[in-house]
C-alpha cells in the first residue's frame, strides 16, 4: 500500500510499504482522509523536532523513517482478536495520543501528560497512507450525521476545545485570539460554542480575519497595520479582556496576549515557541495567570457530537484536498509558502490525478 | 505626635507632627504594632518604588515625605461623623489596600486589583506612628482572643492566605514553597492548615527552615547544598509536585518553581520580580501553568477568626519587637542585614529605652 514517510527535513517520500499483522489492541483503519498539521509542516521543513530518529519511542517502538499524518479518520477493516467494541465497517475518528495506561498522569485520566507521551503519526507510523493501524482505544465512532471531512478535523478541533477548557473563559466573557490558522479559528468557534462575549481574533492576513469573521469573531484586528495591544485596548475602552489564546507561537504574541488583559486575566498558551521574557512585574502588578494546554484529554465523544449537531462547523477550515501522490506539491509546499491554505486534507484513495 | 516618615531612600525620620482632623469616612487609631514588610525595607534601601514622590496619589491624596508602615493595628480613638460599625475603643487589625470603589475591579469585590491601587504606609501615611488616620472600610474589629501582637501579623499572613487561594492546591496536594522569609513561612501554615500533603520548605538559610519545620513543613531543602530542583525531584521519587509557590522574588527561583513542578503543575508568584526568560517550551509542553497573586480581598474577618482559633500561629513569624525610636536602627537596619531577624514589630506606644 502507498503511504508518505518522513525520512528527514525536506525528505518526505511516497513509498509503497508491506501491511503489517495486527498486534493485540491493535485496529487496521482504510484512511478516508488526514490532515496536514502545523507539527507537520514542523517535522518537513526544520524536523526532526518530536518524530524519533535515534532510539524508538517507548510507546510505539517505532524510529524514523515514519508514516506522517495524526488528524485522520476513516473505516475499520481489521480487528485484532481481543478487540472489542469496534466492527468492521465502524467509521471511527483516530484521537492520536499515545498512553502508556500506568503512568500517574494515564491511570488519572491526564493521558494527554502521559510521562512517554507521543502522538500515532509523528513518533509512530500514522495517517497519510491508505492504510493505517493504531491502537483500538485511539478509535472514537463517528455519529451518523457526521461526515469524514468533518471527522478529519476532529484532531485539531481537540486542540482548541481543550484550550478553551484550560482557561477560565465563562459565557459572556470577552476573549482575544491571536493567529488565525487552524487551531486560532477553530478557537473562535469553540469560543463562540462556549457562549463567549466579544471575540476578537488578531491576525496579519486579511483573508484570514475575513474568515475569522464568518466562523464568529465579533471584531478582528489586523496586527500589520498597527500595534495589535493598542488596536485591543482602543476596541474596549481601553480595559482589555480577561481571557486572551496564544495560537501562534511567537514570544511577541505571547507579550501581545498578556497586554490585551485586564487585571486578574489569563493567557492561554497553545503554541510551542523558544525561550521568551516576560515582564513578570507586570504579571505579578496584574495578578495575571498564564496557562498552557497541550493535546487534549476526554472530549473526543462529545466533541465529535458537537460537530454532528452543526453546532461547530470545524470543516470550514479546510481550504485544499489533495491525493497522497500530490500530497507534497500541492499540500506540504503550499503550505509552506504563505498562501491562501488553512488546512489541507490528504485522501489518500483519490486517484493521483487530483 | 511621634512618626516616622520616609524623605527618600536610606532616609527615615523620626519626626512630631501634627494631627490631623479626620475627613468623611475616617477614622483615628492608637497604633499598638506595626511591622516593617519587605516592600518597606524596598523603599527604605532602593525607594521610591510605590510611593508617590511627584504626583499625589489619587486615593490618598498624598505624596513624600509619608508615614511607612501598612502592617498595623490599634484602638479607634476617633471616628468622623458619618462613620458607623465603629466605636471608640474597639480594637482593629488595618486592611491597607485603598479602593476607589467604583472602578470595575472595586466593583466586582476584586479590590486588591483596583485602577487605582495604592496601599495606606506606601501610597499614604501610614501605621509608623503613634496614630494612624484611615478610612473606616479598612479597620476589621479583633475577635476577643486576637492579641494586638497577632494582629500585627494579619497583613502578611493575609497575603500568604491569598496566595493560596489564587492556587489550585487541593487537600492533600504536596507542595514546594521557595523562600522562608515571612510570607514563605505564612505559607507554610497556610498550606498546612489548608490540607496540603507534604510541604517542602526551600531556604539558603538553616535557621529559617528549622522554622519552617516547626510551623508546619515536612521537608526542608537547603538551597545553599546543592540545586534545589535536583533536591525536591529526590524527595518526591522524581515525580515533582502539582503547586510550587515562589515568595523570594527573583528570576533563579521562578525557574526553580516551574522546575520542581510534575506536568500539569502549577507556579504561584507572590513575589515582585524583574523582567524573567522562561522555557515556554517546556510551560506549554507539560502544560504548566504559572498563577500570580498581589495583595488580597475578601479574606480578613475570616482571616482574623482563624488566627483567633489558634489553628493558625502566624505570631510565630515575629523575631523582635522595637520602639519608634529604635526603629531605623533595630528594625531596617536589622533587616538589612541578613542576620536573624524576620519579622521586626515597631511598637509606637513602648518607651524609647528598648
Ligand atoms: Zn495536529
Ligand atoms: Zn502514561
Ligand atoms: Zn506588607
Ligand atoms: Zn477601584
Amino acid at each position: 500500500m502507498k503511504a508518505l514517510k518522513w525520512h528527514g527535513a525536506r525528505d518526505l517520500r511516497l513509498e509503497i510499504i508491506a501491511r503489517r499483522p495486527l498486534k493485540a489492541g491493535e485496529i487496521r483503519i482504510e484512511v478516508a482522509y488526514c490532515g496536514i498539521c502545523g507539527s507537520d509542516m514542523h517535522e518537513y521543513l526544520h524536523g526532526p523536532d518530536s518524530i524519533p530518529v535515534k532510539a524508538p519511542h517507548p510507546l510505539s517502538n517505532s524510529v524514523a523513517p515514519i508514516v506522517i499524518g495524526h488528524e485522520f479518520c476513516g473505516t475499520v477493516v481489521e480487528t485484532a482478536a481481543d478487540v472489542t467494541g469496534l466492527q468492521l465497517g465502524d467509521r471511527v475518528a483516530v484521537e492520536p495520543e499515545y498512553r502508556c495506561g500506568h503512568c500517574t498522569y494515564c491511570r488519572e485520566g491526564r493521558y494527554n501528560l502521559c510521562e512517554s507521551m507521543g502522538f500515532v503519526g509523528l513518533m509512530g507510523d500514522g495517517g497519510m497512507a491508505e492504510e493505517a493501524v493504531v491502537p483500538a482505544y485511539m478509535a472514537h465512532v463517528l455519529p451518523r450525521s457526521l461526515s469524514f471531512r468533518q471527522a478529519a478535523v476532529a484532531e485539531p478541533a481537540a486542540v482548541a476545545l481543550h484550550g478553551v477548557r484550560q482557561s477560565a473563559l465563562r459565557p459572556g466573557d470577552d476573549c482575544v485570539i491571536f493567529g488565525m490558522g487552524a487551531i486560532g479559528l477553530l478557537l473562535v468557534m469553540m469560543a463562540r460554542h462556549h457562549g463567549a462575549g466579544r471575540i476578537i481574533a488578531v491576525d496579519v492576513d486579511p483573508r484570514r480575519l475575513q474568515l475569522a469573521r464568518e466562523v464568529g469573531a465579533s471584531d478582528t484586528v489586523d496586527a500589520s497595520l498597527g500595534d495589535a495591544v493598542q488596536q485591543v485596548r482602543e476596541l474596549t475602552g481601553g480595559v482589555g479582556v480577561p481571557v486572551a489564546f496564544e495560537a501562534v507561537g511567537r514570544p511577541e504574541t505571547l507579550k501581545g496576549a498578556l497586554g490585551v488583559l485586564s487585571k486578574g486575566g489569563e493567557a492561554v498558551l497553545l503554541g510551542l515557541m523558544p525561550e521568551a521574557s516576560i515582564d513578570t512585574f507586570d504579571l505579578v502588578n496584574r495578578e495575571l495567570r498564564i496557562t498552557s494546554s497541550v493535546g487534549y484529554r476526554g472530549l473526543y465523544p462529545e466533541l465529535l457530537e458537537l460537530m454532528a449537531s452543526g453546532a461547530v462547523d470545524a470543516e470550514r477550515i479546510v481550504t485544499h484536498t489533495v491525493s497522497l501522490e500530490a500530497a507534497i506539491q500541492n499540500g506540504f509546499e503550499r503550505l509552506a509558502s504563505a498562501g491562501d491554505a488553512i488546512k489541507v486534507l490528504v485522501q489518500p484513495q483519490q486517484e493521483a490525478c487530483a
